[in-house]
């Protein structure tokens, strides 16, 4: 088998980390769409080939004979390029935001830009394979989660399926993300300086995140607590989560729930009770790593879900899907 | 007015910064502690010379005419040091945690080392200068605060008191930590290659800062979720601290509770509100940094609350309370 | 006594850490000169008032009666300010490398962007204290050192002096840096994800800092190899520079001759013979820091020099010289 | 075809590299030799096996039948246990410092432990694939090269070789290292406090690994100074070499010869004239990447040698020596 698909935004973290991964995999050819020469390659060693590149364009991607595209592309960018390449019959893995929300008015509520292809909003199916792997291959468009999402339905919507969480005291997620999640156009904010040695938080109470949880979860606004962190690392998010427990005696009761749910998906691990992953135990990798604390006097419970933003968070789950469209085993790849 | 203060543990992170701080006190001059020669000392430029140094001795701290010892030691090393000096008519600020609880039992219940000096527990003054002000200069023995419930403390006591958080609702603090507050005993965990790049969690739940934030605030054991985590950076803390509120119509009500709290008070800081500082905010300085968000429609409230975890979490605080059993101004040094 | 001192480019690191350091000298008051409204200012705590901010130009600068000025701005800028405030009758520091060089050839050497004051790079003072002490008080415009300039003029100039290095064997200058020294303007270089757990070099064998070196050792080009690299951390120089001895039997030889060199000198300091200092020895402070090793079977020496970039490499220095054209003790300020 | 190989010292940063490249490899099984249980295992995601773990003994090693041993242990430890396994008749690759020296006068000179095995000092193949590809698979015990004199060798030997450096000038090798090159054991030296935001060099002048330099390029002590210098980053080297040319007209000629002698060469990498590598280029890879700038008017050149310090400076090349003496590919592996 063999196909070849387009990579808009290969320079981008997230797209240069598809282009790596893709390099392992056993069907499918990267193919680099240029779309702005912004900015400078990394000098190559001498004989290195990098993979073809094409400009980002409909007639280009058809005479190519591209069978799908990734957009690695902010928001805005990416609404252009989908319908580009939507209208020309390929089929389009999108890693913005663009398309991960059910109606405009939730989108209009979260993101600033107008949309410019809302038609697409329904029908684009919402990347986590773990929940729809089911819907994913049948869509023409598949919105990839967002990084801090990920980790939190993964972490969530066993507990809540089981109804082991009392909602009524709200949950509370602080979330911790490397500085690779906010891309790579350079910004004061993400200036070696202004990092190295500090600790930040944004979006207090307004994370453009949280909609896509509040979708996936049934969670209400009014329950849910999000922070998210700049950490001055490359790569990785922690993400600790406190609940209220109902009708669990112990962590294992916890790590039961999440067994059942889990024992076949094969990127997401589970850890002995009261013992809890690390940002490394994740990192390079397409895990979500979960373990967690509880306290069945008080009933307070914690959970650490941690993934890789780059790849589980972005190109590895983007990769899932792109097996999950093309007809390849889900793991196929270099997991 | 002139006085001698002799250290313990001056090699530690806390010691090397109390020295530090008192090189430029108007009146205190520091006396090196010799207790055991467990690590070389950093090479010194030719000419310069660091400050007298004796044995960790009664004997040796009368000869010397000390005033008063601060001891920024180990717990169970602090318990005999402070028998040592107490017993010997001197002064003690105490930096660990072996005189911070007012009980035996309560010692007990979060310590694992014996108490060889439960005696002074109900007489130790808590160090915590914005609450104890008026105690601390007569009182023999100060326990100087825990970094993390410093920060706890200074940001909740004032909406604790106003009647602005729905206790039952239950409070979450995700405290993050610089290295530096584990010390400076080599050890793994945190060695250069565990630690950089990687974020982790630890003490999940029972970390033994916890009952000093109870003691100081009145919040029960199930009312409080508490983690801490360790930053890949040297020093500085971030706590961040979730609740829901009562009677709050806007973070601007949260701000006018703190400024009438702490109008006077010399090392809190506040933000206007929506703002929040981060950690190099407070890095290297005594302030207690606070910001607040609050989204009136949900009652959910946000409190980022910073301090540099070796200067008001350790060795400026401890600096205050010498300043209050000395006489001096609260703000001598180099504030 | 009381001054007034006119910044540009205070938002950038040099500048801001000019700023600083003049928040606690005796006379000098700080006036911030707006260029360009470029980038936000970080958040303030509510209360704290910043200094004077008045407009970058000749008339605001009369106006508020301003008795020097300090650019810490690119060379293209300072060379339009210079001209401005020279031509006003104000005293100038320029912290850029636009004054730095005698002649308009050797600058067009190494500098791309054209001179348009080159009637000012003959009178131009070169700020380094330590060599030119007597001549900066009487200049109008002071051209301040570069860091890396300043910490090889520094370790080089007295072993030249004495005749102690062999130069036809060369002289090898391996210099290293924090990443504040390429300034605070955004670029995907100095991005913090380009630079964690990186290391790099750059400007291989034509840095524009060479010919500040030959130009105050009397070295010639073929006798002086240098490169600059980046260190993953915000501030600090080191650099290892290589050197065949003359006549030299030990280490301590070569300390004789720096202590000769600079005993008096208040902001140079020695280690003992086969101990050198690290970058922490210097970082946040005013000194040039400098150990040696020395192998007299084969000759090889070997120094290391150590500065902070943005103090005794910039801010610091600066300080020096506003000192000196002002009228204050050199050592005025937190030094 | 399928050999099993224990790994002694699999805790360490070297060891624990080596277990996960054979992770990937085609045939051979990586066994864990427990030698001292001094440190707790990382905790593993639930369901996760480790590789086999047997004692470290010459009866266990035998009983589960192994091929051949790595060692990843301190010299005076790998002595021991070469022999141990040597007299067993296993092959054996030593990563350790053991026995990389050709004579026991060479090794006093350099190694302050005594030499519990010197017999087989003359008897080990100095384990760098890239010199001694035909001799090291009729070797028994392989001893793998330092970090520091893989990245010098490779760049210095062509150029040596083809007459095209003046050793009468003497050669520099500036060389920095991630904190990993010194190994796991805690200390304060690689305590993150203590090198975060720092950076500092070390055994100047008599650092162990020079004679491997000089042992495998035939020059001389005074003709070669060698520097350490402590990253602070996890993993990585490069190194700066500066020598004098002798008929060299450009880059380009260094190039020339650098890709005659290394034309077949899997493992290393070469950049366009003036181009060089940074340490992120070699990272994570087993290749050594070197580039060169020169200036014909002054005869000074520049190499740039880069690697990752734990694969090409251990596990990687390591995996190189055992494919070599169990009949593998050399690039059998992850690589």
């Amino acid at each position: 088998m063999s196909h070849r698909v387009g990579i808009a935004g290969y320079r981008g973290y997230s797209g240069e980390e598809l282009v790596h991964l893709l390099g392992f995999h056993s069907g499918i050819e990267p193919v680099l769409l240029e779309h702005r020469a912004d900015s400078a390659d990394r000098p190559l060693p001498r004989g290195e080939q990098p993979p073809l590149r094409i400009p980002c364009t409909r007639d280009a991607a058809l005479a190519e004979g591209l069978d799908a595209v990734a957009l690695a592309t902010p928001p805005e960018v990416s609404m252009e390029l989908a319908k580009t390449f939507l209208d020309a019959g390929l089929k389009v893995v999108d890693l913005s935001g663009a398309f991960r929300l059910k109606t405009l008015d939730e989108y209009k509520r979260w993101y600033p830009e107008e949309h410019t292809a809302p038609g697409w909003l329904a029908k684009a199916a919402y990347g986590l394979p773990e929940f729809y792997r089911e819907t994913i291959p049948q869509a023409q468009l598949v919105a990839n989660p967002g990084c801090y999402p990920t980790a939190a339905n993964l972490a969530l919507a066993p507990l809540l399926a089981a109804g082991a969480i009392d909602r009524s005291a709200g949950i509370v997620c602080d979330a911790k993300s490397g500085v690779s999640g906010a891309g790579r156009k350079p910004s004061l904010k993400t200036a070696f300086c202004e990092v190295t040695e500090n600790f930040s938080c944004y979006s207090l109470l307004n994370h453009r995140h949280v909609p896509e949880v509040l979708q996936n979860s049934g969670l209400e606004e009014h329950e849910f607590s999000f922070t998210a962190h700049l950490l001055p690392i490359d790569r990785g998010i922690l993400e600790t989560i406190y609940f209220r427990g109902v009708n669990i005696e112990s962590a294992q009761d916890l790590i039961a729930i999440y067994e059942r749910r889990y024992e076949n998906e094969p990127f997401v691990r589970l850890y002995d009770p009261g013992q809890v992953p690390d940002i490394r135990s994740a990192q390079r990798t397409n895990y979500c790593d979960i373990g967690v604390k509880y306290d069945p006097k008080t009933r307070r419970g914690v959970i650490v879900s941690v993934i890789d933003n780059l790849v589980k968070g972005a190109a590895g789950q983007a990769l899932q899907n792109l097996n999950l469209i093309l007809g390849y085993e889900e793991t196929d790849g270099p997991f």
